[in-house]
């Protein structure tokens, strides 16, 4: 596998520059590797709550991550590593300050999800993905992949080794 | 109805002195009106998320708004009035920076959801809950009720009355 900087990945998934990256990035036998068959798994909007988030910087997003449900009874058992079949999906919206809310709380304090920016998802598979720590990764933007089974995502969760890679902790 | 200055009610909630306000709110029939028998709605954690936020100030929290089936059926369908029996809840963290993703990130950027601090609920029932435009309103700390069919959770919802008193909007 081809090795990128690590900071150079971050600044090209943060600029949503995917496409470009992707193909750059992917060592032999990425590019045909179409996680979910390039397609984004079907009710993920209607899985179970993991927990939320917001990024300032580039990304300005609030966002949710959902766990199908192999994912959310690892995560409730506090089993690692995940199960394969597993899957954890990340999707974030625009980061936009409500006047409505501000209005109902009296001062100026309230953000809100905005559109859509894309959604990320991660999916175990021990020996498929076993070069990624047993994660395939992918992202979509507008419902088109730009990143599949991309290495440079993988490198992003390395220090969450200790909990099978996934920085995410269940909210209760 | 007793009434009661909006901001006073709005200051009393963000404080979080929500036993006392009650009280002091609840106006004949209110103090026996136990929503859900002063119980949390079981399952509530499992709904489908309707959208999420995040509160500055006194509040300091993000929070996610999930909806019970009929809840999401009538956003999804873009029905106003709700029917009765839908429920929707507020859970709200505290809002805590993260070093660990900070480092992911390369920058200082990142907050996420820290110990729950409250959660809301809003059930429709057009006759049980006339007089409040036909939600009934209840708050749980720690799992115990500190505000039961408040009036003062009414007086705040009175500006989305357009929207049937409810705020959030969808996050596709």
């Amino acid at each position: 596998m081809k090795r990128i900087p690590f900071f150079a990945i971050m600044g090209a998934i943060a600029a949503g520059v995917g496409g470009a990256m992707t193909v750059a990035a992917a060592g032999a036998g990425y590019e045909n590797t179409l996680i979910f068959g390039g397609k984004i798994p079907p009710g993920y909007r209607d899985w179970r709550l993991i927990s939320v988030a917001h990024e300032e910087g580039a990304l300005n997003d609030i966002r949710a991550v959902f766990g199908n449900d192999l994912a959310i009874k690892a995560y409730r058992d506090g089993k690692r590593p995940f199960p394969d079949g597993a899957i954890i999906a990340r999707l974030a919206w625009s980061y936009v300050p409500s006047e409505e809310y501000d209005k109902a709380f009296g001062r100026r304090q309230s953000f809100v999800a905005g559109p859509p920016t894309n959604v990320q998802f991660m999916v175990k598979n021990a020996r498929e993905y076993a070069s990624t720590g047993g994660w395939g990764f992918a992202q979509f933007d507008d419902g088109k992949p730009t990143h599949v089974a991309a290495p440079g995502c993988f490198s992003c969760h390395v220090p969450a080794k200790a909990r099978d890679f996934v920085f995410t902790r269940y909210s209760p």
